[in-house]
């Protein structure tokens, strides 16, 4: 699976560059199973899914910990058919086994969010889930996803072209992780535009 | 047509309160024709796309002069057909004039992109293009956007999942829009998964 993201990471601080500097540590358990390339406007990370989840996860929660307000972007994406192409994340062709029954994958995917270990940290998270390309009966998948994020127990609300979760770090990236690989063919092309806050001065609410 | 956004400015300052509070008037030219609601992760902007670029494109490059490395996310969308229903923002059935020519569409977005006033902030700006549910026909629009991007003068590079842009910040914006607005058709589901960046201290290349 040629999966990936695009990762901007912003800390509202004098200090930003030595913070997260010192929070990619977090990354060393997932530098050997990761491409990284950095430019000024994000860094890109081509690996398999459920490391890729992890790895951010870990990268923003240790930057939360600092205390400042911090906002990360990730424009995530698996099954994309154009742009360079990445041997190295593809499968081979009839190695992939056939998926699990839908109501396995969502039971599945609630039971990985509920036994996640807390990270301590409460992160806000918005996205957008887009499946490009599929067929119309693809609704089912679609439905199964929108009851998982009802039954995660992180929905915080649902916002204009976007729903927003809240909650455990851990518990939101798994979240997010559930609604990328759970609810679609292995070769789906599938994109997230995911947006997390934490520590912020703003209300919730308004 | 329903058009929006879901903005979400980071100012890496211990100061970054007061530098978005002191760029917010640049929003107030536009605030009679946009709805805005804030939270904790992301501030709502609804209105016509072309006050909507405009409102961002103020926005961002006022808090760019400011010096200090700035990056906003805007998940930007038109034609959504789920969600809160906006009818403020709804075209009238038959109000929409018939598209203009394809090469006439592309033709005037270069000339807008030409012809912007620069506002002497140079920018970066990457970006991934989701028509969603267009016929497969479509991909004549498509590849006339392609061309556009090509002959805009703003094109960086093309990076995995995304196209970045660099250049002054109007004629960044310019481009942008020219995407969201002249390659489908005035009811067409269309979003912007959008990352600016702008004083970062990492090289542009590594």
């Amino acid at each position: 699976m040629y999966c990936g993201a695009q990762v901007t990471l912003s800390v509202m601080s004098d200090d930003y560059v030595a913070v997260i500097l010192g929070a990619l540590s977090s990354l060393d358990p997932y530098r050997k199973d990761l491409r990284m390339e950095t430019d000024d406007t994000s860094t890109l990370m081509i690996g398999p899914p459920d490391i890729l989840f992890a790895a951010m996860r870990d990268l923003f929660t240790l930057v939360v910990k600092s205390g400042h307000h911090v906002t990360m972007h990730a424009l995530v994406s698996r099954g994309c058919p154009g742009g360079p192409q990445l041997p190295e994340t593809r499968s081979e062709p009839g190695s992939t086994p056939p998926p699990l029954p839908l109501s396995t994958r969502k039971q599945n995917a609630l039971v990985a969010v509920e036994t996640a270990s807390e990270t301590g940290q409460i992160i806000s998270a918005q996205f957008a889930y887009y499946p490009l390309g599929q067929p119309p009966g693809y609704m089912t998948e679609i439905n199964a996803c929108i009851d998982f994020i009802d039954e995660s127990g992180t929905l915080d609300r649902k916002k204009n072209f976007c729903t927003k979760l809240r909650g455990d770090g851990a518990k939101v990236f798994k979240t997010l992780e559930g609604v990328f690989v759970s609810f679609a063919p292995d070769d789906a092309h599938i994109t997230l535009d995911l947006m997390l806050s934490a520590n912020s001065p703003t209300a919730r609410d308004k």
